[in-house]
């Protein structure tokens, strides 16, 4: 497999290198309170891509042969919009049960203490290092912990199920091996959809602007299929600064498709601090990408040809009123 | 609005006849131990199209004119796959918080005490009722109740939180008079994917094969630009006795653009006691159609061309594996 060289590349390779990996230890040898210590919280404070824990210079790459002993068990766990009153209540219990948890710090630091109290250690990196915080967790737990990998939304739901089944077969590791179990969660569709209203009752289409792990033009071409049938589409990663013009090409797809006035809602933060939602129509969307309520923590809803707005909320029929008299 | 003569409209129509319309009265001269009275999931278990409160002699059809005083609240409440466990805790404190709950007497049925004790009453219809469900939902909100409609899934997926508001409208009301608001859910694809490992992980979309609301061109249309592009898909609705011929269809059509060896996963009754999941391929799945783990409670995952089976679990690669060594 070849590493390309670009800068989100670059940067998780980084962490890489500083992560600890004291799975891949046998875990009796394992210095437990300075590697996969004591939780707290304040340690996934750190601003670079290193994790929390402090590294070490175990290689990382680690196989099923590196280990000694029974497995523990790795959950995927989906935490929702973010507030801890978005999770389920199996989420909860799931992680409450854990002995690690591991994560993306901005989701680590939204768990609440009665959640993460009883875990033995809590692991976080910033951002840019999914692979190998995803990595970390599946060494934890073949090393014999009841690991959970947590991320915000749903696991399946361009997140870490995946990557990490991917990295289990990687390893020589199987999902059985360590009892993978996947705990859903509300995506980010359905919370962004739920404060505008109704805006995805019918067929509805995901796709993510990132082109980060999908070429741009398969992409494109998603969008055309889609945009020119009755389907709303939920766009996840819509903006970053890298890749601007990713939004630009997707709004001058869609409006190739559909009128301008179709209904667009935005949603900025779903459940965070500084949520922002925005009913504004497709012709004006592109206009917006500069603004600070589209970025990457922005879900966008587009409507399709039946969708309308009515007292601040956007609605897309089922088709009920074609078959029934209310 | 007209009003279709098949099978699906003439047993709601009937059940529109039966049901209560407590609502539409003043409240404050309603017998509440008759109409709107004291919970009794019991009422429930009503086998006929009708609603499980006693019937009155009472106009359907009321508007905002038939209602004196403030309205009530009404929200709409997305249980998730069903189980308890699986709602979201912000789900289970509206509805504990509810005074009236209304809903399909299955889910209803699915409701602990804990979560239903507290509310007056709980007004359930079988399957076919959800638009005189609804409007009953509104009705109650309309003459001062605080009132849940509640749905297993997302309010937003093929579900009620644009009947709720289209209803409203055509009462002449408005969302923000009964302070409208959806509460998400995990949807049955989300549930499902998570059962059957990673099948979701990249752009996905949703489609149902039900055609009682959306023409079944349109279906076949929608089917072709998506099945022809990357997208996973999420299969809804996918077959009834009524229907089974859109089943075969789809079948088709997804084999027209994919490969027979294709992924396909089925979940039926998922978190249900009934739940079944099979792992099978495209060209095994239309044979499966008069078997009973496909039938409207099933939910089918279809693979794109990188889509696996691994270890009994169903991987569509993010694209990791092309950027990152692991």
């Amino acid at each position: 497999m070849s590493t390309e060289s670009n800068i989100e590349t670059t940067e998780t390779d980084a962490s890489t290198g500083t992560e600890s990996n004291c799975g891949a230890s046998d875990e009796t040898t394992v210095d437990s309170t300075s590697k996969c210590g004591a939780s707290t919280e304040s340690e996934s404070s750190s601003s670079s891509c290193g994790g929390s824990s402090e590294s070490n210079e175990q290689e990382i790459g680690s196989t099923i042969a590196d280990f000694d002993g029974d497995p523990g068990r790795l959950i995927a766990v989906g935490l929702g919009p973010g507030e801890p009153a978005g999770m389920t209540a199996r989420a909860r219990a799931a992680l409450a049960e854990s002995e690690h948890i591991v994560g993306y710090t901005t989701y680590v630091e939204l768990l609440p203490d009665e959640i993460t109290g009883g875990a033995e250690d809590i692991y976080s990196t910033p951002m840019c290092g999914e692979v190998s915080r995803t990595e970390e967790a599946i060494d934890r737990a073949l090393a014999g912990n009841d690991v959970a990998i947590i991320g915000s939304g749903d696991p399946n739901v361009y997140a870490l199920s995946g990557l990490a089944l991917e990295i289990l077969e990687s390893k020589g590791a199987t999902a059985s091996m360590v009892d993978f179990d996947v705990i859903p969660g509300v995506p980010a569709a359905q919370s962004c959809g739920a404060r505008l209203g109704a805006p995805l009752v019918n067929d509805t289409v995901s796709i993510s602007l990132s082109d980060h792990l999908t070429p741009m033009e398969e992409i494109e071409s998603r969008l055309h299929a889609v945009a020119s049938e009755g389907f709303t589409i939920a766009i996840y990663n819509p903006w970053s600064r890298k890749r601007r013009e990713n939004f630009e090409i997707c709004c001058e797809i869609l409006l190739a498709h559909r009128d301008p006035e179709t209904p667009v809602g935005i949603v900025h933060g779903a459940s965070r601090e500084d949520e922002e939602t925005l009913l504004t129509t497709l012709g004006e969307l592109e206009a917006l990408g500069e603004e600070a309520i589209i970025d990457m923590t922005t879900t966008i809803l587009v409507g399709n040809d039946e969708t309308y707005v009515w007292d601040d909320r956007m609605v897309t029929p089922r088709g009920y009123e074609t078959k029934y008299e209310y």
